[in-house]
């Protein structure tokens, strides 16, 4: 029986509460990090490893939730950093204080660091096979290095102020968010061993809806509310970030994630058609940009 | 015929030299991830886990290169973070601007956040055996993580201005220096698949070493010049750090450093006893530790 959004999302959540703990000995960055782990937030990246898994038939053992839940480890470390001082210099995140306002720069750094490193331990610290560990380790180090994510940050720092082309907008935003989200696809079909066919497909599934949250995510820094999103609105056009509606207008940027999301419903289609398997749970990943 | 630590330490300057440039997909980025880790520096970390390889009669191929080097990458992160204004605040490295004097606090926090990724990306990203690589993967999230050096540099931040007890110190020093130390070893009986007995003299060794190695640095602070050290010295005390010569006088750190060594010298002979292998390369690593 296939689970539930909220169920999965449940899952990982209670999976973080019980042994993120275990794993940090220090007692303030223990603090720390759990902070900015348990302080909420849609799970939507373990979640949707999970999701991948449940429609090829894969069992959630501890296990596989163990290395699903690495990705939201790394997804906190990402917003804790991306928050600093020396970066966007955020003082709210979900509603609270950011990280570093709680427990200063230095602890907020090192515990960023720390869930970085965690999530490779996570993957690799359980009962899977070890081609799969090996293989999770490696597409999570791209999705999330110097190629992927950090490299997205560095796009994003240097072309502030700066107008981009939408083609290098695009290209910043596939590696800043898109990367990662197209890992927590892929990483279901690494620990279902499906063929490469089947492998291609989820990237671009993963690939496209990473695009279309990142294009939402800058639509609703313009017309969202900060009590709505837990966080500053408005702050991209304020610091001069290149964003979809910056570029194109908000209505622009509507067309565009439109487009995203009509690629990721033709791979979700195209896998239906492959494997013979109901990809419906993708619909609910899909309904979570509402205009 | 085995290599000298010079030739192993010019095997990873030249993969370093070659290789890091490959995996990284933002330019500033890529600049500020090579200004630290063409820095120059000793190699210690990988040219130990390289050594060991050699001493076990392992073939020193370009992949071993790739995944003992990953811990220069790994090592170089923990510089970075910990030079920034944010955690030590400090202005030279190795006789030249620390990364952030140079490319600001924004970009050093990303080249190390880079750095620690692509090291688990150098680890599995090779053609070892998979078991080999999730091994590796899993011991060095361990010893860098938030239970090993992470966890140390947490405490050291904590502890700043309070006088901690020399089994509170050595745990701290075994954390933020030995824990990495020990996997350099260690990584060296991993991938010449050594059998449970001989790993665990390894990290004994490895461990051992690494804590007369950090005993040293606080030496050096004391008695050494900013010109021969390539960095601030004097600095722990003016920052009221927990230090082996702080606590202890340059005397009893001395003794502490000479007890430390025995250990990791009676952790080589008993390798040599078990394993019929001479480790005579270890003692070009001891020679280190000049008084």
């Amino acid at each position: 029986m296939v689970e539930s959004l909220e169920q999965l999302k449940a899952r990982v959540t209670s999976y973080l509460d019980t042994h993120l703990a275990n794993d940090v000995d220090q007692s303030t960055l223990a603090a720390s990090m759990q902070y900015s782990v348990l302080a909420g937030g849609k799970r939507l990246r373990p979640t949707l490893t999970l999701a991948t898994v449940e429609i090829f038939g894969g069992e959630l053992t501890e296990d596989v939730v163990r290395a699903a839940t690495a990705l939201e480890l790394l997804h906190t470390y990402s917003l804790i950093h991306d928050d600093l001082p020396a970066m966007d210099n955020d003082d709210l995140r979900r509603g609270a204080p950011t990280n570093h306002r709680k427990f200063g720069a230095g602890m907020a750094t090192l515990a960023g660091d720390g869930l970085l490193t965690l999530a490779f331990q996570w993957v690799t610290d359980n009962q899977l096979p070890a081609t799969m560990k090996s293989q999770l380790a490696l597409e999570l180090a791209k999705a999330a290095g110097p190629a992927g994510m950090v490299a997205g940050q560095a796009r994003d720092i240097e072309g502030t102020g700066r107008r981009l082309t939408l083609d290098q907008l695009r290209y910043l935003h596939r590696q800043k968010t898109g990367a990662l989200l197209r890992y927590a696809v892929l990483a279901g079909g690494i620990i279902t061993v499906q063929p490469a066919a089947v492998q291609r497909l989820l990237a671009q599934f993963g690939s496209s809806y990473g695009l279309a949250f990142q294009i939402y995510d800058d639509l609703m820094d313009v017309v969202g509310t900060t009590t709505a999103m837990g966080k500053r609105v408005g702050k991209d056009a304020a610091e001069h970030k290149n964003t979809y509606p910056g570029l194109l207008g908000v209505t622009g940027a509507e067309e565009q994630l439109q487009q995203a999301l009509e690629r990721a419903k033709n791979a979700q289609a195209a896998l239906s058609q492959l494997t013979g398997r109901s990809f419906a749970a993708y619909d609910d990943f899909l309904a979570y940009f509402k205009l």
